[in-house]
């Protein structure tokens, strides 16, 4: 589209996924995939986790982190309503399975076989390795709740 | 999380939906949500599209912003199922009917007020309008899917 500074300012700021326990999904994203916690907001009933990866280098404080929360994209809003952390089973659908919808975020990486390898020393459950099916450069891990999570090679990245 | 030398080349590249007609369904993610069309990936049953907003001021060219698909985040990749677009209704679930998951995307915009009226003058539909409920300064607006975007004043920018 042609450069239009009716939407100049507009920003593809986060993508919100329904998590049936924060104690399990928050050291998931953060330990695991390596997302910063930015930000928290707790409402009577539900409570909303706001994470992204850092973009400085590590040199970015906690609170620059969360006063950029709206200035940026690349957030991950997880939305824990409360009590579900108590059910057996996670209540929620990856848009996978009937009925489909959603399919899965992507994170891509400098080099996608040493972050699957990674993956796969901690433990994280594949829906699609790189070596199944085709196409070998791109991996499936699951969430805590079975969300699909791609792992691609950034391909403008030197390994 | 602290900086770990092991993810810092992680971005949160993309969120995928599902659509059921490129045709209705990539107009309005360029002509009213404002993101550039910067890819498509054809395969025998399905095609990929690949969105994002511009982040060049109108700089980049077509070529650069294509080569930078793996290197950014804020990518909504849109996946066509060959065949859907003859579907009277979308065969796509929205995620926020049972069974729950996924939630929506998010758009920040420098005046949610304007974005909001552009969106009503569009013929947009809302699912919430700013004077809806007792949050007023977001809104949300529905894709051609059904999927919820919603729109939400970036707190940094000055009106």
């Amino acid at each position: 589209m042609p450069y239009s500074e009716e939407t100049a300012s507009y920003k593809f700021n986060h993508t919100m996924l329904r998590i049936k326990d924060p104690k399990i999904s928050l050291p998931f994203y953060t330990d695991i995939i390596g997302m910063d916690f930015i930000d928290k907001l707790e409402f009577s009933d539900f409570t909303l986790y706001f994470l992204a990866f850092d973009r400085s280098g590590g040199k970015a404080t906690d609170a620059e982190k969360k006063a950029d929360r709206h200035n940026r994209e690349g957030i991950l809003e997880l939305t824990h309503n409360h009590g579900t952390e108590k059910l057996g089973a996670t209540p929620y659908h990856s848009g996978n399975a009937d009925p489909q919808g959603f399919g899965h975020i992507a994170i891509t990486v400098a080099n996608v076989e040493e972050a699957c390898a990674r993956f796969g020393r901690l433990g994280v459950p594949f829906k699609k390795r790189l070596t199944d099916g085709r196409m070998r450069n791109i991996a499936f891990i699951l969430d805590p709740d079975g969300y699909w999570i791609e792992v691609l090679q950034d391909t403008t990245a030197s390994k």
